[in-house]
């Protein structure tokens, strides 16, 4: 091992994880690039697991960090009103909700998108007054307790150390060949017999992204929506991840056409990659008492200046075309290496630039993530087995950029099957 | 209410708290000083609830800061390994743990109070095997679930929906009138028909800060080590509040000459009043396996750049020996208001920088505190029926603030009593 | 109301349910009758729930019971031994065990149907250190807590006033149209990632009897031992309501070809109608420590004697066949009923002697029921809605009684249909 | 062994208990005498674990019973109205009840203690809509997952498999040496940041049986139900083995003057040791919905016709002084026997004919008990750790009876001490 990563070893927890499988100190990034502190560069498909959307260090909102800090704006306000929260609150109704027809009030819950979901669970079992919610199978919605009994992980479940209640888990889009999830879904909320409650709420991803890159089509997702309303079921969607442009569009349910009770964000939502997370609340179940959910980090007020100019990027269309475009040339590569690449018994996932392979080899995908480090790009491995390798580029990756990184990840794939895969 | 304020009301959740004790925008702050939009001017005696412990905008550690963003340093690492991570593993082990003979391994676990919280139970309760935690009376943890479940006050609870499980709540010390409430444990303990198993932690503050500044003696804090060696239980301080120097030693037990299992640490930790949180375990009990607890924002590098530079204040004694010297002052000046407003039926409480004054008069502690916010000076009233009032000023205020300050309180304690107080 | 009947309105709880579909004063019973205070005569097609398979009174059982009370047969022993019992436990063993190749030790968990579910729920989750149960949809299994969590009756849920937890329901066999649940199970223990952890047991009623008189095909059953096999699952089959002769085999299960791990009994195993409950146990599991369950009745010596009497009836196979013959005779009969009255929307359900007819017309099957008891029969109602009406005649009827009883039910088809439905 | 014992050790569960303490096989018993099958007499000091105040096959009820049974009076009536079951209902009001003005509706919740426990918690959850329940140390109440929430012993609670919740457990009376419980439970009550809600109900034994004869003292059990009014929380007598005459009058609550809301009984209120049990519910609570609780043996009517017959004994005071003049003899005898044999280093527990003698000698209580065994005298042990033996005589033994038995207990005793006491 590399000398200076003794302190690691040494000092840190061993559950610490990305740095086992990238063993080196990174130092510098800049847009889609990262360097160690050797100087070896490396192309980021990983994009801090979707909380870097725009790439790393993005110039306009850097600017904008520097000169707020240089200025001494105010820097941890909890909730307190701060002029850079209110520019952050005039601005997201401004160009994000006004634009779509949503109306929601926004809350602070804590800075990370485990705090923005235990906030929505903790509202619609209030508003409610119901304790079941339902989640699906291969949800990830963080590592807290409440956040954790709607994940579906039994690794990351077993952390908890205690039975993980109040949760029901119904089968997510096409999980089962040939049943429909939603026929059964609604055989358990109809019969009276059934054992399962009417929940407070159901929580889904559009797109979920830990769970192995699966992706809802808009008419199951229209559906659960339309499932939520019959029963008086808040529907809740969890676009940390899949949020912000990363699936295409600013929220990844757009082109659903779905307006969920509750939105819960975080990861890009600052931009920057700064701690922050919001959640989105329909007026009318706005009842918290006041304080009844707070936290030390509510008010950062680096991720509001941050947030707010990102939120330049989605005052036209100009993005969402490209990361439309650009998705298209990498779903053409997917398939051309499933196709070219029988080995790999590959499967294509996802949509926008949330998007992986899926391989029945077991533990092909970790080798070929691996590999790809070693040749010089980032990307992580997602699903129950790790099965698939992710493809998370940031938004606002350029051709340049992408061609490279698609040409490391044919280079990993070929260096990976010509030698025989062994455990 | 002032125009400006207005976008709050009509976009923030009613969860908003503290923006309805302050109604201000504030804008710039540097140290103990805060300003608002209108140049206003205020003292600060809430230090962000104990997030700001070196004061707002430390010039120390914003050189840095900006130098660190200036030169493109990786901002969000997740847990990868970064060069600022390195340099903060490095001297938090040299400058804090080193010299306090303490053996910890450090764990990244989210960037908020309740990130460490969930982190330290999951793991006492893995490791143990046992479900059962034992809080205290009037504890505070935090909002998500698994921390909820440990925090006493019934309102925050109530916010939950669902039962909170897997706790048992014993008496925080002095909290029945001549009854010792380490005699209680203990005989729950040692009576195999007591209904209360062997928990897998005992989790403590040392001083409670939200349930109403209650300072535990040193001697009680060091027999509830004792039971817990006696008995095989974890023994978790959460230092959130209290810690980095509050009480005016870096650990808020250090006095109580205890080494607990586990360690909480956010709030100040970065210094800069950024997201941050650190969990210090035993080596024997660090038994996470990888990724088994993780989080988006495990990496934040500029807290570790601020957190880094604010170690600096613990190479010598100097601001220990500063706060001791002031915290006798305040200590004093306390004592005197109890003494010369009778009105105040008022008990001083705390130790160190982490004091107040609780008032059994209905509503008084709110009132006063309302008052000094109109006079210039800003502090929040903390226990279960908001009884306290709470004087948290920054560690490095200088003399000149401190007297400034604490001459605004007493105006406004004068200010209200002499108004006939009424609900 | 019949003025002898004032005394259950003033004295007994409002819980009280079946006084109110028969509200008579019931003296006196033989075999498959039944006499009130008026001296009017029923035909019971009820059997106590399935607590009277031999009928009421049997002049067998009846003697050797007098006999054993007349002498001082000790009556109550909580578990010490008794000759009594050292009887049911050697002819158990010899008439039922042992001729259908089953190895089991018997626990007498306290004499009801919800005692001896707890105890086999308690034993699996103890035996396999996991906490989950499985359940099925429409299942159920009692009303004590335990049993509770795994009945799927929305009302009686309710009752508990706390969520039910440790439990989760996948659908019964047919429970979705063209959907296999076996499927289902499977890709959720199988995966992962699913939220559903591999349980302690699957517990089941291979015919439910509240539930709706939801008859299991063998296949079904015998998969299901599959799948507990596959993955370390215990098998609980509670045969409280559809063994001792139920279904036309002493346990239910028979014809399935299963050999479930542990299997609860009550109801017809005392043949008397006295409390009793039994828990068979494979040996292997027999791992609760002395005393780990216990209770004040499991050492009802009555019952003992009454039901080692009954085992009478199992030394041969003239009771078995006389129940297939006649179960015949009752199939063709529900068939022409539901063919000849098709504004019963009618579906034949069930096996054995445990069958009805599910009607579609909401609130049909009460009302032909409450007609059956003004014709002098005495039937129930089951299912989520109350929507079968349920034929449960006495193993032990004669051809008289059943050609009489089928006659009453037909004509009480008749009498409401005729009249015009309304709610 | 004896040969006639392998039947047990064959075929019975290794959960059987009292048969290893008395290893023997009973076949006769009358009154307060047992007869083995080899002919030997034993004098019962156990009487069922108060299943047995009556003493065994009383003459009066045993003619009603074989009179009923002869008749062929309905045996098992479920909840329908049966004569039985009306007389029992008309003399409970006006023998028990209405002298002692007490308003109850009589629930039948099935027939064991456990069985009413679990109808008495679920009923005080859905009427107060809480689901917390306060119990006590060393209670004890039962081993379905509901009743055994409750219930204090650490080895009863892990045979559950599974965290029990909903419940805090507060000390009983005279828990800690020299600090009140009451002062304790009030101070959790009204503060509202104690971690502790306002539960849904107490529910407390007068006098523990199970947890070591620990008799509360009047004014404690008075203050009791104070603080349930000052809050209103449900009062839950558990009078399951302490109630009818056990400690001297019918409900074991009318010496303490309180009027519970709900009191649970079963044990002796067959009076015959058949099972039976009733929930009786103050009217204005008595809302459970028709069959919300239910159960199968809801309705022996044989224990119907017994428990009527047994309540002959309650028509003057003759019981009751008999049992108060008797108990004055135990009584004393105990206080001698502490006094003489100061190796037991004893102490005098219980009221009534609810006693016995706590030794702080490891493991002589047992060696005691074992002891009288083998001298022809039945009692058993209580208390965490088995540390009272526990004088249980029939209520209506005579003075020749108990003469002899406390002769055999002192001849125990000291056959115990003479021998040096090992483990």
């Amino acid at each position: 091992m590399n000398q200076d990563m003794k302190i690691f070893e040494k000092s840190e927890s061993e559950v610490r994880s990305y740095v086992r499988s990238f063993p080196t100190i990174f130092t510098k990034t800049k847009g889609y690039k990262m360097w160690d502190k050797a100087g070896n560069e490396y192309i980021d498909f990983f994009s801090g697991a979707g909380a870097l959307n725009y790439g790393h260090n993005n110039d306009h909102m850097k600017q904008k960090l520097i000169d707020y800090i240089t200025n001494d704006g105010i820097t941890h306000s909890l909730d307190m009103a701060s002029a850079a929260k209110a520019e952050f609150l005039e601005k997201f109704q401004e160009i994000i909700l006004k634009p779509r027809d949503l109306d929601y009030k926004i809350m602070f819950p804590g800075p990370t998108g485990t705090n923005t979901v235990e906030s929505a669970l903790k509202l619609a079992r209030k508003v409610t007054g119901r304790t079941d919610v339902i989640s699906f199978t291969n949800g990830f919605h963080g590592m807290t307790i409440g956040s954790l009994s709607v994940t579906g992980n039994a690794m990351k479940r077993k952390g908890a150390g205690i039975p993980l209640q109040n949760v029901v888990t119904m089968p997510y889009d096409n999980y089962v060949d040939d049943q429909s999830s939603v026929d059964y879904l609604e055989r358990f909320l109809e019969d009276s017999g059934s054992g399962v409650d009417i929940p407070a709420a159901i929580i889904l991803e559009t797109v979920q992204g830990e769970g192995g890159i699966n992706a809802a089509s808009f008419e199951w997702i229209k559906k659960i929506e339309n499932v939520c309303k019959r029963w008086g079921i808040l529907l809740i969607v969890d676009d940390v991840q899949a949020g912000v442009g990363r699936t295409g569009t600013f929220f990844s349910f757009e082109p659903a056409d779905i307006k969920p009770d509750i939105v819960c964000m975080s990861k890009s939502i600052s931009g920057y990659g700064l701690p922050f997370a919001i959640t989105l609340i329909r007026p009318e179940i706005d009842q918290f008492a006041p304080g009844e959910h707070n936290g030390t980090f509510r008010g950062n007020n680096h991720a509001f200046v941050t947030a707010t100019a990102a939120l330049d990027y989605w005052t036209d269309d100009k993005l969402e075309n490209s990361v439309k475009q650009k998705s298209q040339t990498i779903m053409t590569f997917l398939h051309k290496m499933v196709e070219n690449y029988p080995e790999l018994q590959g499967e294509v996932r996802g949509r926008g630039f949330m998007v992986g392979i899926a391989s029945d080899v077991d533990g092909l995908a970790n080798k070929i993530a691996a590999k790809a480090f070693e040749n010089g790009l980032i990307m992580e491995t997602s699903g129950p087995n790790d099965e698939v390798f992710k493809l998370f580029p940031p938004l606002t990756i350029d051709d340049e950029g992408l061609t490279k990184g698609l040409a490391i990840i044919e280079q990993s794939i070929k260096d990976v099957i010509k030698q025989p895969v062994t455990n």
